[in-house]
C-alpha cells in the first residue's frame, strides 16, 4: 500500500492518498484532481511526513500541468508554500516544475521517479538502521521508543524510523515498542499505533510527557525517530517533543537515532537556531478530539517542530550512509 | 473564593465546593449536606488536590457529627477511604474525628482550623516563592512556565505553585505564563487555564512535549510547579511530565523551582528511585471525551507521576523555608 500515488484514469490524472486525519478509525483514500485540492490536503495534514510531502507536491504539479490553467504558476507557488518549513515539499514541487516544458507526461515521469527513489531510500534506511541498532545493542533485543509517525504514512515506501522497526522485527530482534501519542495531533497514537498494529509488533502508547521518565526507568533501550530537517552542524528539526525525548535519552545513556532520507539534510542551514519554527495556532492545542478543553479566552503557543542539538544525537541514518555523531562525524 | 468550605445555614451545615469536573466550561458550587455526598464528590474528583482533600474530609466528618445517625462510624470510614492513595484525606478525616467527643461544634472547629492552616501555608509559600523568584531574576519580569495544577483548586487557600504566580502578579513583576496542558487528564489546560484567567494574567497553553523547546527558545525565565512527594535526598515526585521540563530548564539554564507544603517532604524515603509509581491504566491515554484515539487493540503505559532528580532542581519552597539545592542545601 502506498500512502500517496499518481494514477492515470479515463477522466485524467488523480493524486490518491490515505486521508491520515481519519486514521485509525477509518482507512479512506482521498482523490485529488487539482493542485488546489492537493494544497488543501497538505494544509490540513491529510498527507504528512517529509518524503510523502515531496512526492505529493510533485504529483500536485503534474495535476497542474495536465489542467494547464492560466493560474498554473500561482497554483504551483501555493503548493510549494503549503507547509513551511518542509524542505522536501519545495524540492519535490521544484523538481516536477523543472519538467514543465515537457508537458504533463514529463512532469508525471518526474513525480513517479521521485516516488520510486523514496521507496528505494526507505529500503536502504531500513537495512542501515537495523544494522546500527544491532551494533549498538549487541545481544539485547531492541526495546524501541519512538515519537510521532515516520512510517509508511510519511513516505511512499515502508517508512523511515518505522521501516527500521519493521526490519528489526523481521530479523526477530524486536522486543517491544513504546510510541508517544504526539500531541497536539496525536500522530503517534493514531498513525504509529495503526502501523504497529498492522506489523503485529507488541506496542504501548504513552503521553509525550512520560517519555523521558520511561527512559530513566529502563522501558526502552533505543530511541528511533525521524527528522524534518537536518542542519549542517547536525542539529535535528523534527516534530515538537523530539527534543524532550533527546534530553531524556542522553541523561539515561540510551542511544538516540535519527532516521531521515539524505534529502532532509540541509547543508545551507548552519544550525538549528537559524530555523524559524511554524506556530500552528491555538485550535489544535485548546481542543482534544473536537472537544474544547481550555477556557474560551485562552491562547496557546503551538510550535509544530523543535530543534534537537547535535550533541544529544547518537547517529543519523540516511539512505546513503550512517553518520555517527558519537564518533565526531558530521552529516 | 475557596475551593471547599463549611457554611452554617438555618437548615444546618453545608460543605460547599467547586465542582472541578465541570471546569472550565461552568463554575458550579456543589452543596453537600451529608457525609455520603462528600464521599461521592471526592470519589468522582469533584474536589481534588492533597490539601483540599484533607479539608473536605474533615468537613465531611463535621456533617456526620451534626446528623449523628446510627451509621455515623461507617460514614466516616467511607469518607476516609474515598480516594485510597490520598494520605491528606485520611489525615484530615482522622483529625476531625478526634474531636467527635465534643459534638458538632468541636468537629467543625477542627475542620475550620485545618482549613485555616492550609490557607496560612498557601500565603507563606506565596511570599517565600515570590521572594526567591525576585532573587533569581533580579530586574527581569517573570515569564513563568508551569505544569499541572497546583492552584486554589488544589487547596483551600490561593494555591501552591499558582499562589506564587499570583503573588508575583500582585507585586507587578509578572510578564506572562505558559501552562502545559498536562496529559492525560489536562489539568493544565482545564484548571490552571481557568485560574489564570480569573487572575487576569496573560497566559498561553502549550502541549507537554513543547516545554523543553520553549525554554530553549527563551519563552520562560523560570519554571514553577508543585510536588506530590519530596524525598530525603531532594528528589521530587510530581505529575508525569515534570522531569522532562526539569531537563529542559537545566539545559537552558532556567531556574526550576518546586513549591510544596512541608507535609509533602518524606524524609523516610531516601531517594526517588525507591518510589513506586502508580500506573493509571490505558483508558485515560487512549481516549478522550468518549472518543477513541488509538487502535482498538492498543495498550498503554501510563505512569501518573515521574521523578525529577535533585540535581535538576534549583530550589524547594515550602511553607516553612526555602531550600536552595543550587547551594547544596537538602530538604
Amino acid at each position: 500500500m502506498r500512502s500517496v500515488d499518481l494514477l492515470d484514469t479515463p477522466d485524467g490524472p488523480v493524486v490518491e492518498m490515505i486521508d491520515q486525519t481519519l486514521l485509525p478509525a477509518e482507512l479512506v483514500m482521498l482523490r485529488c484532481r487539482t493542485p488546489v485540492e492537493v494544497t488543501d490536503a497538505i494544509g490540513r495534514l491529510a498527507v504528512r511526513g517529509a518524503p510523502a510531502l515531496g512526492v505529493a507536491g510533485a504529483m500536485g504539479v503534474a495535476l497542474a500541468a495536465w489542467h494547464a490553467t492560466a493560474g498554473m504558476t500561482a497554483e504551483i507557488d501555493a503548493l510549494r508554500d503549503a507547509r513551511p518549513p518542509a524542505v522536501n515539499l519545495a524540492r519535490g514541487v521544484d523538481r516536477a516544475a523543472g519538467a514543465l516544458a515537457g508537458g504533463y507526461p514529463a512532469v508525471r515521469d518526474a513525480a513517479l521517479a521521485l516516488r520510486d527513489e523514496e521507496e528505494a531510500a526507505s529500503r536502504a534506511m531500513a537495512t542501515r538502521g537495523a544494522d546500527v541498532v544491532g551494533e549498538l545493542l549487541g545481544d539485547a533485543p531492541a526495546r524501541v521508543l519512538t515519537h510521532c509517525n515516520k512510517g509508511l504514512l510519511a513516505t511512499t515506501g515502508d517508512g523511515i524510523a518505522l521501516a527500521v522497526v519493521r526490519e528489526i522485527h523481521r530479523r526477530q530482534r524486536l522486543a517491544s515498542v513504546v510510541a508517544s501519542e504526539t500531541r497536539p495531533l496525536l500522530q503517534g497514537a493514531r498513525l504509529t499505533g495503526w502501523e504497529l498494529e498492522r506489523l503485529g509488533v507488541p506496542y504501548r502508547i504513552a503521553v509525550d510527557g512520560a517519555g523521558p521518565f520511561l527512559l530513566a526507568r529502563g522501558e526502552a533501550n533505543v530511541v528511533l525517530l525521524g527528522a524534518d530537517r537536518v542542519c549542517a552542524n547536525g542539529d535535528v528539526v523534527n516534530k515538537v517533543g523530539t527534543y524532550a525525548h533527546a534530553l531524556g535519552a542522553h541523561r539515561a545513556g540510551v542511544p538516540f537515532l535519527v532516521v531521515a532520507p539524505e534529502s532532509t539534510v540541509d547543508r545551507d542551514t548552519a544550525s538549528g537556531d537559524r530555523v524559524s519554527i511554524e506556530d500552528r495556532g491555538a485550535a489544535e492545542v485548546l481542543g482534544f478530539a473536537g472537544v474544547r478543553v481550555a477556557p474560551e479566552a485562552a491562547g496557546a503557543i503551538n510550535p509544530a517542530f523543535d530543534v534537537t542539538p547535535a550533541d544529544l544525537v547518537t547517529a543519523l541514518v540516511t539512505d546513503r550512509c550512517v553518520v555517527r555523531y558519537d564518533r565526531g562525524e558530521l552529516p
